[in-house]
């Protein structure tokens, strides 16, 4: 039997037409953040934040500001997912649950600090790859997750990202990576286009 | 009864330690970037590549240039998982199967590759930012193939870019986005870390 994760991998499609009669509830929303914070992180930063778009003032203010995208309105929620430049000073503050519940040893924190120091202190463009990057695995988990719950999703990035920045108020180390509508989609929604052959993108060495 | 999927994001775990006595096949190997394909990319511009680092010369020499990680050389294979500097001109030819399947208009393609042009064409950290997104897509959509294959793990940061684009020839738009390594994992790796209170990472507007 084909494991369900492998037949979803196989079945999702991006959802572009939602049903705007049919709504989820704030506890879902909240359900599918929790479980797309499950994503891995690099040093566990969890350099994210998730802005439920829900409301129809704030909803028509997205939208104005993202290429007039009509499952802005007609989707039940879009979340602005942000990314965070990476900051290696947060990872005292993260890692300290993981110290407290005896899965990591106290005195390792410092060593990670001082790696990801390595990696990301005044070297901007790495800071920016972090927040894109965690900010597209909790997008790519929460898509998941909305599959289980039988919703659909969309992912956007036609949007005007100092607009939205400005709109809803990020602060200035945040980036909006994606835009990501989450509802229930019509049956007229592409089926998962054609990809290209293996041949084009696996090598082995 | 809860989903498989969401019992799989629960319970994911990085795996740093591998048994180094147990393989994977090539098979299992193409069945894993296949999947992994599967993930969504923005316009399906598909811009990345997977090589499968799997012998032993070939280990060793990622190996060095990636912080001396043990998890190279013990795992069955390590994905240096590439993103390729968005570009709309390639967007024909990755559309062209999802025209002749019938599932997009042909009418259309022109409309995206406008689109796409008017997001990166000359505008260099877009077209970064987008080699991050999809391979970070395709890393994600691989971790849960390789958890529902009985599968563990373990994404890395912690390389040399330059060295390793060098060693393993990448093309110049060509970046090294993640390393990604695949085996059975053993008892001994850390269960899930603890997460950021939802509080602080979800807000509603």
């Amino acid at each position: 039997m084909t494991h369900p994760i492998i037949t979803a991998i196989e079945e999702r499609r991006t959802t572009v037409l939602f049903d705007p009669s049919r709504d989820i509830s704030d506890e879902q929303i909240t359900e599918l953040v929790h479980l797309a914070t499950k994503a891995p992180t690099s040093f566990n930063l969890q350099n994210w934040r998730f802005i439920a778009v829900r409301t129809s003032d704030a909803k028509a203010r997205l939208r104005a500001v993202a290429w007039d995208q009509a499952k802005i309105t007609e989707s039940s929620v879009t979340f602005i997912i942000c990314g965070q430049m990476a900051d290696e000073h947060t990872l005292p503050e993260r890692l300290a649950p993981a110290v407290e519940a005896g899965i990591m040893p106290a005195q390792m924190v410092d060593g990670w600090e001082a790696g990801a120091g390595s990696l990301y202190n005044e070297q901007a463009w790495r800071q920016r790859d972090e927040a894109v990057r965690t900010a597209t695995f909790g997008a790519a988990t929460l898509i998941f997750a909305a599959h289980a719950m039988g919703l659909g999703s969309g992912p956007m990035i036609g949007f005007d990202p100092e607009a939205v920045a400005r709109e809803f108020t990020l602060a200035s180390d945040e980036i909006p990576v994606m835009l990501l509508s989450i509802g229930y989609g019509t049956p007229e929604n592409w089926p998962q286009k054609p990809r290209r052959p293996l041949s084009q993108v696996l090598s082995f060495v």
